[in-house]
């Protein structure tokens, strides 16, 4: 997916590891996920989960769009849950993509 | 990882699909992240992968750094099997780091 944006764009880096315990976090994974793709500028959405890591990264056409994501009510009342239950560490990136080019069999 | 590092720093975004068979790939992916890691202006490597996709994000003190990563004789001949035997298909993204910060439990 995405391979056809045409840089500039903007990408968030989210690595993370989880907490042991569900707790509702695919319920409110997918719901983010759905609530993002409806914000202003969203171009779209990358993930993958193993045993030791996951890796989330979030497409954008602007770091404005960026932040307002990131400030929306119900993205903070999330992330505060994910500070409590879900994650032992994450880090966030914030990235401005310069190049990209993609194969396809 | 890799959550002491102050931006601006560079981060290369791999996301790809396999073929279902190993045919050595995990062998080769082995050596390609040790190699990596003694290059030139090499900062860290994550990778997470699942059924429908996987993510590699390796990062790096400048774009110089990347150019002879992705020029480097045998990280070329990785390259050429990947498409041949390994890859449905990928996307390289280059990027530029702008802000980051972690969370830690």
């Amino acid at each position: 997916m995405s391979e056809t944006l045409q840089p500039p764009y903007y990408a968030v880096i989210f690595t993370s590891q989880r907490t042991e315990e569900d707790k509702g976090y695919g319920k409110m994974a997918e719901t983010m996920e759905e609530l993002a793709s409806t914000q202003p500028g969203f171009l779209g959405i990358e993930s993958a989960r193993d045993a030791r890591l996951g890796i989330t990264v979030s497409y954008w056409e602007s770091l404005e769009a960026i932040e307002k994501w990131k400030n929306h009510t119900a993205h903070i009342i999330a992330q505060q849950r994910g500070k409590e239950e879900w994650y032992k560490n994450y880090i966030v990136r914030v990235c401005k993509v310069e190049r990209a080019y993609s194969f396809e069999k």
